[in-house]
């Protein structure tokens, strides 16, 4: 009995696990923190190891690409001829910085294998998202020669800062990406049913800072007569909620849409199970929001604002009785729908300036922004991904609409105006946490998925 | 020609100028940083040496006396009859931390002289109060074989940490401390008037720590769902003073009594200099204030209510988009004439107690404490203090409304019941900060203003 294509490519997959995860060991090997200075060399190295592979491959046009920041790795396959659809895949090869490092059990770029568990710093967020592309990939073109699709591929270092130079990249490449669909597998799952990125939050990030005396002073000899900068920080930061925790920031939720019908469908579904979730990591307290609306809604279909840190003055053990020269605070804002990031950090900036008086000097830049996104759930290509999980998995995926911000999905739809889909590979936890972990027993799972995937995007 | 007492004393004074100041050195190098529990040994050693001290000089009931904190010194000499005054002389031994360190040209326990400054951690805060006493009384007795007055001395181990065992302590030791009179030698002059001290603020100070979620979230996942601290925090900050500075808590005021007319009179006088002296330590902002007072009276004779730091979430470079598991501020409050620290302490938590809601922990509690404080600036012992300067300074002292805090001045009126007089002896600079000195060429002027005050007690 001949096999099909997909089948020899799946049995091809099979029959190299062991030797694929001892090639995957090598790329997690090479500490690629894209946000640390002192790695970028081990970053570049990463980028280097991935063209190689693909050169080995077959790939073509096969280039480490500079960006302002990290480079890119990019190759491509675009032999299946007009009729078959051309496709990016997306992945990043830049992980998280490792801090506590004393609470890894093992060296985050030593990785070690536990109980079927392959630990390393990466493993599943997001070199998964690499490597099962890549071994996908290989697995089709040795077994049958060619692939069924155009695949590009491109490869980022600077996901996990923000991707802040990555816009005007895929800008400055725009033909080079251009793809009838973006398939972004950053992540994977952790439960025994695999979930489909259906939306993201989009996301301004900022910095204000307060400037009073020169220095920090006695609060004996200039309390009353000298503005304090921790209460001019206080005072902005209480104004950016009402009692009920409402932005008061003048516009704000101009651009906020009534919630569609399939993400109102999707939180009505959910809400009961992420409940309880969120309990496990929250502890005891009860949960807080704006009146009128459900805890998903909030989490995943509202805009927020919230600071991630303040900061000015004494903060040691007992009294120290300054008045601070400088205070501050950091904060993020999570955006829906159709907020606009360079809007909203406007409106920011602007609300800010409102305190401006004589007596201290206040400072406000934005540091990072992404679009809100919401990923194609329909049509031929979402299918095809939705359809790549149930032959090995034995489930359909779980849509999953993140409270979280993922920038490149924005950018990809509004530079390339491509629409983009959502293929998790990977299975694991621990991720941005100590003991990041790939799920073994979910690595040909994985592989498949992607193989799977490719031969959805041609049938019928 | 005979001498007179007063000037047999003044003339063993100078004639032991340079071994007064190379044993100073020794009381100089050790490191009583009362605050710091590595240096608990290093307190013990420096009262056993004044202890010696007093033992050699001819003093009786010398004992190092045990608090809950650092211990105090204690020595008289009660021989001067009933009709003679008994006076509590007191100064601390103990000395600000050293922090920065980097930032001292000598190490700050190896006493250095350089173009006539003695450079050492505590040479003018208040080693120069205790020693300058030491070497006054020996100068006394060992020219004329007596002092003119009953003298009982204490020196205190923890001022500089708000002396926060020493009510207790001076409750306990009441008949042991007994006087007609307590006289405050806290540090010195640093121009060339003399300074005595007319009044000194109160305070309390507070810390408060507002408890969210059992760690920290990732502000995607939870924004919007879960109360962030940090803006609690900023909501009790800005609560706490009106727009134009005025303090919110309810009852603060009310026991604030109108300026007495002396101190009016001083504020008049000493505002245009205090703006300029001020100027130079600020920068170029304009100052701050409620509005309806002059600087000197926001300065010395108003209440304030400053925070000190605030301190929550992710304080590094960049972003870090964290929802804080906690955040805090400190607080310190000064008082001025009739407000009670206790009054103020209880107004203040129930200030915070407010805000009290379900969805965050909110911790409020007190850490120090000390009444505001009128020095007597008037009657035979005050005039016995004011008149000790200028045979040897040709000035008379300037009065001196601080901004700051005193704690044990108030503790003394309160407990003891007794008047307290301002005599401030040492001269130089780098007070609580690096690079302290003692100005060498007012040595033998402050021993001799010691000595005049001794004797100006008897006079007439």
């Amino acid at each position: 009995m001949t096999q099909t294509p997909l089948q020899a490519s799946v049995a091809y997959a099979h029959a190299h696990t062991d030797a694929f995860i001892e090639q995957y060991k090598e790329l997690l090997r090479i500490p690629s923190i894209g946000a640390d200075p002192a790695c970028r060399a081990d970053v570049r190295c990463a980028a280097d190891w991935i063209a190689a592979e693909m050169v080995r491959l077959g790939l073509d046009h096969v280039q480490v690409l500079e960006t302002e920041g990290q480079p890119a790795v990019y190759g491509d396959w675009l032999h299946a001829g007009p009729e078959a659809p051309t496709v990016l895949l997306y992945a990043h090869y830049d992980v998280q910085p490792v801090d506590p490092l004393a609470l890894w059990v093992t060296p985050p770029f030593e990785p070690d294998v536990r109980e079927g568990k392959l630990y390393a710093r990466g493993a599943v967020d997001d070199k998964s998202g690499v490597f099962l592309h890549l071994k996908a990939l290989e697995s089709v073109l040795n077994a049958t020669g060619k692939l069924p699709i155009n695949a590009k591929i491109i490869f980022e270092g600077e996901e996990e800062s923000g991707s802040p130079t990555m816009e005007p990249f895929i800008r400055a490449h725009r033909d080079l990406l251009n793809a009838d669909a973006v398939v972004i597998s950053d992540g994977g799952s952790s439960t025994e049913i695999p979930e489909i990125g259906a939306s993201v939050r989009g996301i301004v990030t900022a910095e204000v800072h307060v400037k009073g005396p020169d220095r920090d002073l006695h609060s004996g000899g200039f309390g009353g007569v000298v503005h304090n900068p921790t209460h001019m920080v206080a005072r902005i930061i209480a104004a950016l909620h009402d009692d009920e925790g409402r932005i008061q920031i003048p516009g704000f939720y101009d651009a906020v849409l009534p919630v569609s019908e399939s993400a109102r469908a999707w939180i009505e579904a959910e809400e009961p199970n992420a409940i309880e979730e969120a309990r496990k990591e929250v502890g005891t307290k009860p949960f807080w929001g704006v009146p009128g609306y459900s805890y998903l809604e909030r989490a995943t279909a509202q805009p927020t604002c919230d600071v991630n840190g303040i900061f000015g003055g004494y903060q040691g053990s007992g009294t120290k009785t300054v008045l601070p020269a400088e205070a501050g605070f950091k904060v993020s804002m999570r955006l829906v729908n159709n907020q606009e990031p360079a809007d909203i950090a406007a409106k920011f900036l602007a609300f800010v300036e409102r305190f401006t008086c004589e007596t201290v000097d206040i400072e406000a830049r934005i540091i990072s922004s992404g679009w809100p996104a919401e990923f194609v759930t329909t049509g031929p290509i979402a299918q095809a991904a939705i359809d790549a999980y149930a032959p090995t998995w034995g489930h359909a995926p779980k849509m999953s609409r993140g409270g979280g911000s993922v920038p490149i999905v924005g950018m990809f739809q509004h530079v390339l105006g491509a629409p983009v889909v959502s293929l998790g590979l990977g299975h694991g936890g621990g991720v941005h946490s100590p003991n990041e972990y790939y799920n073994l027993s979910y690595f040909d799972k994985n592989v498949d998925t992607a193989i799977h995937f490719y031969f959805n995007l041609v049938r019928g």
